[in-house]
Formats: structure tokens, sequence, C-alpha cells
């Protein structure tokens, strides 16, 4: 790692956990090591292709350990991130978003000549124009990104998706690979049954889809899609043969929420936690530690405390810098050190620089976020 | 400005705003100036000192203008940007919060060998006793903070301000030089008679720890407070002769939403936006940008629609990387920006490396955000 980096706010990055400047972002080293594992045995096991989505992690120390693990490469959600993982080593990659400004597009075309496999989804026939027009030497990935019903991205219908394969096919430097379909909505129904009834109605609808395309000619090579909370219900409906789930290395609040093995268990370990500390205590039972909107995302609702505090102690979120926290009986002493369970790790991830990597009370090693806030 | 900072995600940076990548944060330049200009004319007229709160914008370029129109300093709510303040030429900081591990004590020891006027809050014993064994041969200039009642920090009656005046004065390295308290509750109230109303009230209890603190010998040279929702009010009632203000640079849809003149006007002009893309539009009257939960903080709600849509368009998040807007009646073009002005302009500006400043729709610079992610 580069002196420059080492800034100021990143000193005492040797030694005790305990002693590193708050709020901080550490991985227990132990359990993501274990969720990279597991995934990769279940992907394995399954017969199913492991790309995961940077989008959780956007660290391209992390991405090398999920392909070493055996992910065919990663998912990006924006451009930004795929340059920062290419330029991390990372040879495989799949941005799950379309690309549409030409600035972007120019981009997107220097990337593809910079790394052996870029991948992009579109869908709308005038983006495929541009996309082609704007192809040098090398032909540009295409997969037709299809809404399972989210109305975010993806074509409407299976003519939709039909017509944008020929136009697809009829365009010079493009080539169709397959289809991606992710079902953002469905990924944290908490319900083990609940989110099988849903995936099974939208696994469905996307088998009509592939049906239309490969009567028509285009037969998708590759269906991706899939996430953390679906993941085992779409192996076992078995129309994936690509997986992007991305949250299982870290899990958090919303995902540990959810029956997500349907045996009313997680799945995957707790890898992401912020450690803060306490900084002021004059109301009995209160405490309010250094860590607010700046140390965590709040679309996900308040973190989970985990120690430091009575477990589970309820937190509130009190502005920019600080949280505040119910200790119960005893107010807490100033600097105690209470260590929270992040409410949504993507968005949150999103707010710092580095990884502090820890084994139990040991700092082991800082990994850089480099795809942090490149999200054009 | 260096060439290693550019970025792949900051080309384009000089010519047409509408060529920038986006999701991007603009600062419209006019608009700024005047609200710059517009608040040290006031503080000016009020003979108030003006130390604006850094924690808005992050950004020693904004903290070095706001000087030169003035202001005496400003505020940092972090140690870790006041770090940055100081590095970017500002001489005279107050950190806002308190600085309690061993680890933060010992760069603030520094901090303050370094620049000719630093001063930081504490509402603790234990936290003086601390700060005063750190203290090499500089003395250390102390606030007290006083809580008004919202129980994040600062101590919770006068008897304990006095007490820990007692205890700072019989320290040796620590300067007791006034007072501050923050009525951030207040700040977002819309209606100007509730919310003058509530700070009279709150000023009447501030007034009480004042008397108790001049009487036990420790009157308070600097009474420092107040923000932009409540800083009309704050000069009627001449209790402070520091104010605080930060969000007036910027202005936000919280802000705007608030009568801060009293004469039903926000009284600021909008100068913080938000430039994105229609990515998708497969849905009649809808369109998908490129600007979520990583573009914007969402603690303070959606955004407000200006331009590229409806304006007043109904926003919603999509996710990490989506927002959808509603069209109305057509679908927008793929490509349209869709200009928005944030709903909270703090915790957004934590998740933007720099500003791109535009005068109308010309880049005219950029600007680091050094405080950014800064926030232990």
């Amino acid at each position: 790692m580069d002196d420059r980096d080492l800034h100021a706010h990143l000193i005492n990055q040797q030694g005790s956990r305990k002693s590193l400047n708050t709020p901080v972002l550490l991985i227990d080293l132990d359990a993501f090591e274990r969720n990279v594992a597991a995934m990769a045995a279940l992907a394995k096991a399954s017969n199913l292709r492991l790309r995961p989505h940077a989008k959780t992690h956007k660290c391209a120390e992390i991405a090398r350990r999920q392909v070493a693990a055996g992910a065919v490469g990663v998912c990006c959600a924006k451009l930004g991130e795929a340059e920062e993982m290419a330029a991390g080593g990372i040879a495989s990659i799949l941005i799950t978003s379309p690309i549409v400004s030409p600035q972007a597009i120019a981009r997107l075309i220097k990337l593809n000549d910079r790394i052996p496999d870029l991948q992009v989804v579109l869908d709308n026939i005038d983006n495929a124009k541009a996309l082609a027009a704007a192809t040098t030497g090398k032909a540009l990935k295409i997969l037709i990104d299809v809404d399972p019903g989210i109305r975010r991205t993806g074509v409407a219908s299976a003519d939709a998706a039909v017509a944008l394969a020929q136009t697809i096919a009829a365009l010079p430097g493009l080539n169709f690979t397959g289809v991606q379909y992710y079902c953002g909505r469905q990924q944290h129904i908490e319900a083990y049954a609940e989110r099988r009834t849903e995936i099974i109605d939208r696994s469905d609808y996307m088998r009509g889809v592939i049906a239309a395309l490969t009567e028509a000619g285009f037969a998708p090579g590759i269906i991706t899609g899939g996430g953390t909370g679906t993941h085992r219900i779409d192996i076992e409906l078995g129309l994936l043969n690509e997986l992007q789930a991305g949250s299982y290395i870290f899990m958090d609040r919303q995902y540990n929420e959810c029956d997500i093995t349907g045996q009313g268990a997680p799945g995957y370990d707790t890898a992401l936690l912020i450690d803060a500390r306490v900084v002021s205590a004059n109301t009995p039972g209160l405490g309010t530690i250094d860590a607010g909107f700046k140390a965590m995302a709040t679309d996900g609702g308040p973190p989970t405390v985990l120690s430091g505090a009575p477990a589970g102690a309820a937190f509130h979120f009190m502005g920019d810098e600080h949280g505040l926290v119910l200790f119960g009986d005893a107010s807490p002493p100033i600097g105690e050190i209470v260590t929270l369970a992040v409410p949504h790790c993507d968005p949150t991830v999103n707010l710092y620089d580095f990884y502090h990597v820890v084994r139990g009370d040991t700092l082991v090693d800082l990994w850089r976020i480099e795809g942090r806030g490149r999200s054009r």
C-alpha cells in the first residue's frame, strides 16, 4: 500500500482493533472467508457459474479472492466500478445497468479493449445502435436485460426482447450472449415459502421470454441473475446458469432477518461490522456514539447493536455524526466501544475508503475500496 | 489540481455541463456566491462572528471563500474534517463534538500545535482530565457544550456546566473560552413562529446556564451555536455572539421547505444540484435515472425534481444505483438529463469526491471535497 494513502485517519493500523480511530468499517476475516468458500462450494456443487456482484464490496482485493475461490468474474453496477475492478486485475466483468451517454459509451469501448471479457446489458434499441456505432475493432458482448416486474430497467415483454435481439443481431460490433433478469424486489422477503412462490412465478415468466427468444433464433447462452436472498430457490428451479449474488460475503441486518436457506437461518455469517465509540453520556441509560448518517446508509433502517451495549439495544440516528444507544440501567463510560452490524451493506460500504480487516481483535490488513464513489 | 486526481470518472471536465458523466454533484456558482455574501453581510450587520459549519461542505476551497468573505474561521464536526481544513489553510477551527479516545486526543494535540486557533468542545469531567494530561506546550481552548434538550451531546444542567468549568480551570493546559449550544431539533421546524417560540424557550434556558457560569466566575467569552434554520431568530434574541450556520451556502429540500426569514421564504438560493440521466424508459410515463442511494443520502427523503422532467415530478428511490421519475404522459428519451435538488446536503456531499462547479451550463471548476469520509 502506498504511503500517501495512509492519512492521519488511518493511524494505528497495526495491532489491536480496540485502538483504531472510530467509526471504522471492519471485515471479520474468519466470517468473510467462510462466506466466500461456502458460496463458491454451493455454486460448484450446483454446476452454476458464480459471478458475484461487486457493487456490494467495490474492492478489487475481494474480487480477486472471489475469483480465486472459483468465480468466473464479477458484476459491476456502474461503469466507474468496472473500470476500478479492471484496473485491479479482474479479467471478466458484466456491467448490470445500461450505459447510455456518449461519454460513458466511449469509456465502455475503451474498457472492452482493455480486458478479455467485458459484457454489458441493455434494454433499448436506440442504445443498441449507439453502442454498435461506437465499437472499433473488438465486438462488444451484449446481454438483454429483462424486467421481472420491478420497472427499474429491462425490456417489458417477450416481444420487446425478441425485437431487441433482432436489432442486436443486425448490428455490426455487437454479440448477443444472453439475458439478465434480477428479481430485486423479492430478495428481502423474509419468509422462505413466500419468496419461493414469487420466484417461481417470475421464473415462469422468464421461461416464456427465453422460449420466445429461442424460437426467434436467439437462444441465450448466458442466463444471469439472482441474489443472496433467492439463490437457493434459483438453484432449485434451475433456470439461471449464472448467479450474481453479492451480499453473502458480508450479510447485513436486512439479510440476517431473512430465512435464506429455508431452514430458518441466514446461511452466512455477519462479516461486516462498524466499531464506534461513546463520546457523550450525560443522560442515565443513554450513550451517544460517533456514528450517524456519515457512518451508515439509512435506507435500511437502524443498525443492530452486537456488543459494547446490551445486545440488541435500540439505536436511534442522531444526525450526520452521531447515534444514540439505549444502555438500559447503567450509563456507559466515555470511550466505550460499541460494535454494530450494518443495516444495508452496499451503500454503507460506499461511505468508506478502506476496510479494516480483523481476525478476532487484531487488525491484519487494510483493503482499499477502489469503487467507492465511482457511481458514474 | 494534481493530474493524478483526474480519474476517468472526471473526464469531460471542461465545457458543457450537459457533457458530464452522471450522476454528478454540481454547485451553481452564482447562487453559491449570493448565499456566501448574503450570510456574511447579515452577520456583519448584526455584529456577530460568523463561523460557518464546514460539515456541510467538507471543502477547503469553500472554507477559504467563507473566510475571505468575513468568517472568523469554520466549525468541523469531526477531527478528521478539522485536519483537512487545517491542511487547506484554515487558521481558526472549532471542533463541535467531543474528542475522547487516546488516539484522537493525540491527533488533536498535534493539530493544536499546527494552527493558530483550535478550539474543541467537551461535556465530561473525565474527558477534560484526559485532554489536559495530553497537552504539551500550547494550551488547548475549551468550550463547554450545553445540551439544549436533544440528549445528543452536552452537559445536562447549569450545575453540571459549573462543575465542568471548575474542573477545567483547575487543570493545567486547558483554557476555558466559552459555551456551545446547538438547537439541532429546532432547525427544521417549517413554520417560523413555531420555531421562534421554541428557540425563545431554549435561549431562556441557556441564559440561566450562562448566568450560573458567570456567577461562579466563569463568564463565557464565546457563545456559539445556531444554524441556517434559526439564525434570524438567534440574531433577534441576541444571546449568541458566534453563529455556526452551514447549510445556507447550498440549501436543500429540507431547508427550502422552511420559512427561514419569517416572510414565507427560504432566504437563500438552491446552489447544490445533481444532474442524472435517464438510462431506461420501458414503461409509459416512467423514466429510470442513474441516481439512487449512492448518489444521495436518504435520511431526508426524496430529492426535488427541478428540470428534465415536469418540475416537481415524483421521485422514488430504486436501490443503490437508480431512481424512478414520473414523467406524466410522455416517456423520456434515453439519455435525458434530469436535475435534482438534494434532500439533505451534508450526508449527500459525503458521497462525492469533487464538486463540479458550474456557471449556467458551463463547467468552470472542480473543487475537491477533502473532508469526505473523514468522519474519524
